[in-house]
């Protein structure tokens, strides 16, 4: 068996999100596997490094996969464009040692969010952007990104109900870019919880809206409780840009 | 009556162009003039200055219609904005003389075509470009298309067989600028024949591919035959920018 890494770029419009389901084939993970087992013949199951939900973009999720094949990895990449829709592409794919895994060896991960501020409809921009029309206070938005960054429990930023599973990240920078109408977030971590990068985004436009201070950020983590956050916001302004390995 | 001119923005991947149709009701002015006839409760026709194809998109098309209303501009446009769909947006909307004809008094006209220059797949913008994944010979394409500037008659470069109108126009410039993977071509004119910009630059492409060199760009002028330029391609590249009037 040989380990495959392949880095994808989706416009997660059309898809029920990245993870296989037993009741639907419409989704990232389920395409790419029919489309690997059909070419290797015998099933085939791949590996994300990153779950993301329906709606969500990518332009540089990772996953592998191990499959008994004769193709260069070049051949793989160009099996899999030929036959993936156009809203799908593999944009790099390299053979890997056998114990390399998409999830488990990723050390970070970078994740966009876009916020249409802006009354004008978002015509071109509709299905990648979340309007937010109203003026936004953009020094209290800063600060509050910044208390939300460092190492924490993120319990209140997740819509997982608390487990045995760790809910301990450490959020790296929370950098904020304007361009025409959007407000671009990057958000750089160690890994991010089920909608933490959604619920961070709801609870910091609350805080530009004036709805909650900046002030208050510490103890909504402190309080390790969904209720005290602010509301998770849709999933089409959301894109997974990045995963990071070590070397 | 009063006269009101808007500016309109639309993605024009769902519908089937910009002229009603008697066959379908999913035109651009079809869907705007039954929003107003039905705001005005009788029937409203609109004047638009370009008649963009199925796939074209625009983000400064302006129409006109004379209409009966009590209502502001101002609130025109947030009706008209509240019921449009979210692919079709009026960005502005002011009154006129009555004089005032959005295609007969147009000055001049700008559009764009974005080719997608690269082996990629244009995942994110795969309904706004066309993509040629060859590389292109950039200075014979700069060369090709300064001849193709100037006022001549274009009867080569229209799907329209020769009639009584005139095939004359003025092209007054060609940009090329490069951004990422696309190459987005800005023609600017006093006007454009049907399919003119979409054949010039299928004619460029080829220009560019070494089918053809850019020295025979006059004799193709001159030629006034439709046989002796390059294909017509694809409508979804293209997008009206900007309609220009006096003062």
């Amino acid at each position: 068996m040989r380990n495959f890494k392949i880095v994808l770029q989706y416009d997660g419009t059309r898809y029920q999100g990245w993870q296989r389901q037993v009741s639907t084939d419409n989704t990232i993970q389920g395409k790419i596997e029919a489309l690997l087992s059909k070419m290797c013949e015998e099933a085939v199951e791949i590996q994300g490094a990153g779950r993301t939900d329906a709606g969500v973009h990518a332009y540089g999720q990772v996953a592998n996969f191990n499959i008994n094949t004769d193709k260069t990895a070049a051949e793989v990449m160009e099996y899999m464009n030929m036959y993936l829709p156009e809203d799908i592409s593999v944009i790099s794919c390299e053979e890997k040692p056998e114990r390399f895994h998409a999830r488990l060896n990723a050390k970070g991960k970078v994740y966009k969010y876009c916020i249409w501020n802006s009354d004008r409809k978002p015509v071109f921009r509709r299905k990648y952007v979340h309007q937010v029309p109203s003026e936004l206070d953009m020094a209290a938005i800063r600060q509050a990104a910044d208390a939300l960054c460092g190492t924490h429990d993120y319990q209140s930023f997740t819509s997982t109900k608390r487990g045995k599973k760790s809910t301990v990240r450490t959020v790296d920078s929370i950098d904020i870019e304007q361009v025409g109408e959007e407000l671009i977030f990057t958000f750089k971590g160690n890994g991010f919880l089920y909608h933490m990068v959604r619920i961070m985004m709801g609870t910091l436009i609350e805080v530009g809206l004036g709805i909650r201070r900046a002030e208050d950020i510490p103890s909504i983590i402190e309080a390790k409780d969904r209720s005290k956050s602010g509301h998770l916001i849709p999933g089409k302004g959301l894109a997974l840009m990045e995963v990071i390995y070590d070397n």
